[in-house]
């Protein structure tokens, strides 16, 4: 299975979870470059709107964190308000017990079968939450450069608002995701992230669970569980442990040094975590970034937090997951016309680098 | 149907082909920016190895076009070589040879039903090509800078070399694109573009193909005929046309200002078209990308020509496209999350501001 290759030609993976062959092409590292790279500069930053005593700024929290109790509105480590830009927002009341009452009333690669000819103009309202996580009242960039505890209180707005949107709103879809420096899509650099909740369930989230479904049936056991035990017999791709936790460099990433951390027993929700783990995992999160700051300096990056749906919660199948990935390549025309991905370090070396790299 | 939206919130398309929802959020530009915008800043150019009188430093010409018969190695205006790093190599003559007998040997969305259990380290050797279409003999930076008579050679170029993969070679999938800047995926100024083929044939592309048979079967004609009918009398989304084609933005375009070019007869074959018809198009492609700089100086951009794969020529419902998009956003951690995409400028808002600009 694992023969030698040449490194001067290309091969193909498979990724069982997406049903997706990648490129991997180390010999494409060697080409010539025709530009200055960029590195982010900052504008000066007279009024951030995250950092302690702008707290005005932002829309009323709706959750903040420090250890010990909260009592005065500026003393806080962790922030979580309303977006004051959302990508989705509230729907009206009416739609809110419709939700409540059908938690997945739409699922968007369905076509409603009304016996009419196909609509290709279709609009739907949107409704959900958008919320950004600030992670510090300092105005620091990176995650990496708090605290051990003050990522712990990082991580328990993560589940925290997860479980909100999740239990109590009962949406059918979540997520949280972190983007640092401009290529990684960010429009702030204060440390945040952001949580988006939707009434659709996205059909690419669905495909997934549909291919974890399958892998559960055909081969009796969770396709995540089985992908673990055999990355850790084989070794090559782990980057880091920690107890009840691994990071691991996907035999079929379709990007350069792509990280994926995994529970090591079969958990669905990532908001179900009891504290202790919670701890472990942000532990390992933020020994992970620091290890791709070391290998890859000034690289943007971002991680996202995938957790079982609204209609996979409790499932024997859905394995929770969070990847972390630095943006080392563009998207250009070819991904773009085929979706097939071109990646040019294979998992393998970029696991070699990351562990080599000292935290 | 196209009721009035409150512009402050967003709303859901749906993308008929790809099956998938689009999240249209307006409202989002408005947000605050803290990074200084990147342009490009080429390095010195020493030996820029697309230029007139570097020859040698690619490999041997697989085709060259100018006006007249190309008599002279160095008199050209458009040239094709192998990719000197390709992400495609040729398989060996073996497996050329099987490919030939049996044109769509590998579907990579099936599992081989071998009653074995799934194995999640798959690897295929990959073959095919990857060329380069080397435009000009100056150092221009972009398509728009060559006169009309020599874009019509590029486009001469295209269909030939498209038609020498998907005809004589029997290959599953060709795609040629171009990447114009950092942002879009460009490692060389010069202005170049690009084709792969490919032993694959990209799931996302088979489900393409698989949407327009089901659209067809189901209503009796076209997908995109159709669609060009629709856009043609409802106009809002109509940016430009030259007799034979239509530029459009698409109603559910998951990135901003992106045009699709379509034939308004129904083709299947890029590499079918006559002369006089692909001078129309290098015509209306060349005025498209003029506009596109005039609304977004600076902006990076790539193109795509989406043909009709191997399996697929001469299908009643395959319709061949253009598209054509500046690199206006970030992909950012919700998209590759959910696949969902997040576009901050309506297509008609888009499709307005592109007819305004004079070209």
């Amino acid at each position: 299975m694992a023969r030698e290759r040449d490194a001067t030609s290309s091969e193909l993976r498979h990724d069982w979870l997406a049903d997706r062959w990648v490129i991997v092409a180390p010999q494409r590292t060697e080409r010539p470059f025709d530009f200055v790279k960029y590195v982010d500069v900052p504008r000066e930053i007279v009024e951030c709107p995250f950092c302690r005593g702008h707290e005005a700024s932002t829309p009323t929290p709706v959750a903040s964190y420090k250890r010990g109790a909260v009592t005065d509105p500026q003393d806080w480590s962790v922030r979580v308000v309303p977006n004051k830009f959302p990508a989705v927002t509230d729907g009206c009341p009416d739609e809110a017990l419709a939700m409540a009452a059908a938690p997945f009333p739409m699922l968007p690669s369905e076509n409603a079968e009304t016996g009419q000819s196909i609509d290709l103009f279709r609009r739907r309202d949107l409704s959900g939450g958008h919320e950004v996580i600030v992670e510090s009242p300092n105005h620091l960039n990176s995650i990496s450069q708090l605290s051990p505890e003050d990522v712990r209180l990082v991580f328990r707005a993560y589940r925290d608002r997860l479980g909100y949107w999740l239990d109590e709103r009962n949406v059918c879809y979540a997520v949280v995701f972190k983007n640092v420096g401009q290529d990684a899509g960010a429009s702030l650099a204060h440390t945040h992230s952001q949580l988006i909740s939707t009434n659709i369930l996205p059909p690419d989230v669905k495909r997934s669970a549909s291919r974890m479904t399958e892998y559960l049936e055909t081969e009796g056991r969770c396709l995540f569980c089985k992908t673990v035990e055999d990355e850790l017999e084989q070794k090559v791709r782990v980057v880091d442990q920690s107890p009840g936790f691994v990071a691991i460099c996907p035999f079929a990433s379709r990007i350069p040094a792509l990280v994926t951390i995994y529970p090591t027993d079969h958990q669905s929700q990532f908001e179900s975590l009891a504290v202790p783990q919670l701890d472990q995992l942000a532990w390992l999160t933020h020994r992970t970034i620091r290890r791709i700051e070391k290998c890859y300096p000034h690289a943007a990056y971002n991680f996202v937090i995938h957790t079982a749906p609204g209609c996979e919660r409790n499932s024997d199948s859905f394995h929770w997951r969070l990847e972390l990935f630095p943006r080392l390549t563009k998207v250009a025309g070819f991904e773009w016309g085929s979706d097939c991905y071109i990646n040019p370090l294979t998992p393998e070396e970029a696991a070699h680098s990351l562990r080599q790299a000292g935290v």
